[in-house]
């Protein structure tokens, strides 16, 4: 089994906390170094064993692996920070949750060091952030998606395979443009549509009683509309394309069920119903069919 | 504290079970009736003990207290099932998810009877259905929501209210069209919202695909779209007015969204983004703060 003797994480709150912990506990790696813009933050981390020591950009030179956990947004400026320190047998990889922008910035900030770039998104999270969030079991079963770039040199890709896998999570791949579109369906779409329910109840003079009537259904529902504001902007834009795309055919979606309910047709309506309630049956019980079968091979539990 | 002799109950599943069997926990009832279309159920309720014994329309005469608790499009129906034997120390109510339509069919089948039924609807629910489902603590520290007729005489309101309270619920009072507006913001539209979104995934080429990546947000964004396709539809008919302003309204939030990413004005997005998630914080905050006060007020729990 692939193991490392250096990791170097670029901000240490949950996802790269949980990195560093799960690789810990799998034995998998023998020092890990943090980095981050503020010094409590990379302290606390410490103090709670996910890293060894504290470091900088420069840390990066003779490292097995990077992982850039910091928000979208920075990854372009730490790669630029990173490219002078980049030796030949390190591999660099992310957890942004968008692809097609993480390329993009590493095509500009890598130039000749591109190909030891390989993006990756864990589709994982909790509402909790932080390094007092990061968890050593927050990756196991869950799906880790590596959109590997035509220039990556196949050891690099495996070798952030096997981190991954090191952590319990299952690998996928995907090209970076076929992952921004599967995400902006299930994810990125349903952010902005409960955003936008929230808001939209919010800005009413009666939101109060209308709140104080919402139940369980609206919770969970809107549960998403609690995560960070920043984040799904920036989410938001860096995948503005196909995010477009998704809320177009939404909103025609939208519409058809409009008409549906303006002319009263209850049999259209309920077939719409009902197709959903299907599909969202058969993708609940693939799932737990999938759990099961992960339960039994991990011998229980 | 208010207690009842005979109750009659129709439809003896999730909802009417659940408040025959609060109500007998609370020993606030002497014996409760139950009356539905299908004999295996009503076995199933009696074997249970949620019913006392197996009733008919007829059973109205000289019970203190009616719920219906069928499918909200057949309370027509059996309002003029009960009409001719309902006499005048009885009072009916209904646990239907709309009220005007109630309303509207109560004044059908009712006549000069109509002062005696008090239109209510317990905000509570499981996913599960049937007696089999029922809870006696359903009701606890839940709302219910009286629409009371001009025409009712107090008498009759107080004891419907006592009954819910003898469940552990809290009453709440409001116009049938009051009810209506609020609920088809904060649940016909979510319900409406999920439905639409999972059926547009499931009805593309690549359907599998995007499910297989999609996550617990996504999980609990479309809850709801689980539920019964024929209860949805019926509720969608029924609130069609209200549900339809709720929909345009919310069509209407959706362009600004859509204008405000093809601008790529990541600053109007965010804005959006952080007042959605500031108004659901404090509505949790709100909801916490309300059952933390309850159970100081239980002594604890």
């Amino acid at each position: 089994m692939e193991s490392f003797d250096r990791i170097v994480i670029f901000g240490v709150g949950l996802i790269g906390g949980s990195f560093a912990l799960a690789l810990k506990q799998a034995g998998a790696v023998g020092e890990v170094v943090g980095v981050g813009r503020r010094r409590a933050t990379l302290e606390r981390a410490q103090s709670l064993g996910i890293i060894d020591r504290i470091g900088d950009a420069s840390s990066v030179a003779g490292a097995d692996l990077v992982l850039l956990a910091a928000p979208v947004a920075q990854t372009e400026a730490l790669l630029r920070e990173i490219a002078p320190h980049l030796q030949p047998g390190t591999v660099v990889t992310d957890a942004g949750s968008t692809k097609a922008d993480v390329v993009q910035a590493a095509r500009a900030a890598l130039g000749g060091k591109l190909n030891q770039f390989v993006p990756g998104h864990p589709i994982a999270g909790r509402e909790q952030n932080g390094p007092e969030a990061a968890l050593s079991d927050l990756y196991r079963g869950k799906k880790v998606v590596l959109t590997a770039l035509p220039e990556n040199a196949e050891g690099c890709v495996s070798k952030v395979a096997a981190a991954w896998e090191r952590c319990g999570a299952l690998i996928h791949r995907l090209t970076a443009e076929e992952h921004d579109a599967v995400f902006a369906a299930v994810s990125h779409l349903p952010h902005l549509l409960a955003y936008a329910l929230v808001d939209d109840i919010a800005a009413r003079d009666n939101a109060d009683r209308l709140f104080s009537y919402a139940a369980s259904g609206f919770r969970d529902f809107t549960r998403i509309a609690g995560s960070s504001p920043e984040m799904w902007r920036d989410i938001s834009l860096a995948n503005r394309r196909a995010l477009l795309a998704e809320l177009d055919a939404y909103a025609a979606q939208l519409s058809q069920l409009r008409a549906m309910l303006a002319a009263s047709d209850g049999a259209a309506l309920e077939q719409v119903y009902a197709r959903a309630q299907s599909a969202r049956q058969a993708w609940i019980a693939a799932i737990e069919a999938a759990e099961q079968k992960r339960s039994y091979e991990q011998g229980g539990d």
